[in-house]
This record gives C-alpha cells, structure tokens and sequence, in this order.
C-alpha cells in the first residue's frame, strides 16, 4: 500500500484503508509491473458483479518491457495523458460488450459493470503497493482501429497501473499542484437522499 | 466478513479476501442495518475515483425500518425482485448526472463511474460483514417518476443492502438452487488481449 498522506481520503465515516489511500497518481516510476502482480490485479476485477453474471469488460493489456504493444497502447491515449500515463508500468485498454450474449439485447449497463470490474482491479493493485489512474482522455476511434474492435464492443477506458512516485518527478507544473492537492469529494448530503430528490436522508443528518 | 464457502471466488491468481468472499445473495436477514454502517458503505462510494472528479452518482436510501420510504423504493423494483430484495436491510436506488457540471458536456462515463463508486461501497459492506447485491431489474419510469428525478438525471441500479442469511430461508426453489450454486466466470484467457482483439495477452499464457 503506497503512503502518500496527503492524498489519504479525509473521511468523515470510517472506511477501509485499501479505499481510503487509493489516489490517482500522475507521477509514475517506471518500473514494470511484475506479472504475478498483473494477473491478481486482473484476477480481482474477473470475480466483479454484473448483470445476468455477463462480464461484459475486455482488456487490453500491455507492460513498459513489451516495446512495440506499450506504444501502441499509448498512441490511444488523448495527447495530454501520454507524457504522464506513458511512464506507468502497464497500460490496460478496457472494451465492453454492448449487448447480453445470452439473448442479443442491448446492455444497458454494460459500461457501469466494467467500473465494478475496474473498481476490483483497483483495490487488489492497491492492496499491492500499485496505484491506478483511470482515463476517459482515450481516442477511441484510434483504439478501435489499432485493435479492429468489433461493432459489437466500445472500448471505453485506458487504464494506467504502476509504481507511484514522487510528484517532485513531474516536469508539467500544473500536474504537480494537482498531484500534491488533498483530495475533495462532495459531501454526503450533497448526494445522498432520502424521500424525494434533493432532499437529503435522514440518516446523513 | 461472510462466510459462505461454497461462494468463495475459486481464484486461479491470488486475490484479496475482501473481492474474493463477496456474492450477491437472494438470501437476506431482514435485519436493519446499523446507520454508522450504512454512512461508512456511503463514504467508501463517496471517495471514488471519477472523471474530471464529477462524482456523477446520487443514491436514494430507505432502511426496512422507514416503512414508507422503504416500500417506495420495493414498489420501483422489477416485480421478480421485489420478494426477495424487500428482506434486506436497506434499499438503495443509485442515480447519475448525464452531463459534466463543469461544462453540461455529456458525460460518456457516468454509468462507469457509479459503477466503480458502488464497488467501493461494496467493499465497505463485505468489510462490515454486509451483503449487496445490485440490481438492473429496475422499474425505471416509476423510479423517475417516484422521486422527481430531473430529465438532467436518470436512474441505474437498485442496491439491496444487508445481511446475508442461510439459503434455507429461499421459499423461491430457482432462486435457491441459484444460492447455492458455486460462483462461476471467464478464464482471464477469454477476455485479456494483447497484440490484437481476441489474441491472449502473453502474461496470461
């Protein structure tokens, strides 16, 4: 489990360590990941929920050391995430399947279930001392070019999974304010509601 | 922390208990869940990750002792899901934001998004010795209509949250069989790519 003490979640309800230290990091060594390491992470995101048990994620997957397959990854990336998420240890492309095998009709929680998947992911990586920063910046024409993505399927997320490093090591300034700013979060009132929308439940107080 | 063996993630890669004893039950306790407990499953959501750091997610949540509120959220199930779902503990309905507040750009990855927040809170519940077991079996128009849900927004997911109970306590014998059945999933080998869709990833051999 990294130890960055200002990305720490100031919690105002106790929560699991493995949630609470999770951060987004955009400095990264360079390190790959080992691939015992890899699998567990991919492991836990194979045991998520999901709808009619479908499993609607794919990934696509390489590390620093696989040259040729880590460049292609990163040419998926928009612009502005490639100098950061290019010095992470590997990069996982995730894809979701639109419709339910079982009958053909459109899933419409597809995308949803491959946050749980991911979400998994995240918290086995944590739990090994590895830090995930998630992206929606993915040209998504691009990847489904490179990888001849079926119709069937939308690739949705990149995935940056290494070793956090120092923010001291990031060169753009402004992602280094941002990598030593606290985390924020709405607060629970804000979004936890009891009997009509907006109104705050009762139990949050 | 439930114990149910026969649900144990039969992993093929070491994973985190947390992940890998965590099912979604037919069988609930209709036992109210502590409100300390219900904040922190709500905080571990809260401290998600998200795009742009949106936190494009609402919940609304009624415990079985809110008899009103609660059969409000029971009456915005799928009817398949109303016998079963109405004996846990608390009933949450989950919500997103369509568009980024900061911008009113549509927000391709709300729907994911939810999802990794409602897998944190999962994670906080398996913790705590809770259950959860979500639901796409939602009776969407009747939830919008139920709680006002703006056009901006709209409804996802229900969540029965709770007290796992023995199998035994299923009069539903489909739904009983189903709980007793061992967890089942893809080989990684069926959904981690490498150089090109449908080609295994080399980690995964």
């Amino acid at each position: 489990m990294n130890n960055n003490a200002t990305k720490k979640a100031r919690a105002d309800h106790p929560i699991h360590d493995l949630l609470a230290v999770r951060y987004s990091p955009y400095a990264f060594d360079p390190k790959p990941v080992p691939t015992p390491m890899l699998l567990s992470c991919l492991e836990a995101a194979r045991w998520a929920a999901s709808s009619f048990n479908e499993q609607p994620w794919s990934f696509i997957v390489a590390g620093q050391d696989q040259q040729g397959a880590f460049e292609r990854l990163v040419d998926c990336l928009a612009e502005a995430n490639q100098p950061w998420a290019r010095r992470a240890g590997a990069l996982i492309l995730t894809v979701i399947c639109q419709s339910f095998s079982r009958n053909n009709k459109p899933n419409r929680v597809a995308g949803h279930d491959l946050g749980l998947a991911v979400a998994n992911l995240t918290v086995q990586a944590t739990e090994l001392g590895l830090a995930v920063h998630q992206m929606a910046g993915v040209n998504l024409a691009r990847a489904r070019q490179t990888y001849n993505i079926p119709d069937t399927h939308d690739p949705i997320t990149m995935i940056a999974l290494g070793y956090a490093a120092d923010p001291a090591t990031i060169s753009d300034e402004q992602l280094a304010e941002r990598e030593r700013a606290p985390r924020s979060r709405k607060t629970l009132a804000e979004f936890v509601f009891g009997d009509a929308w907006g109104q705050t439940a009762p139990q949050v107080g």
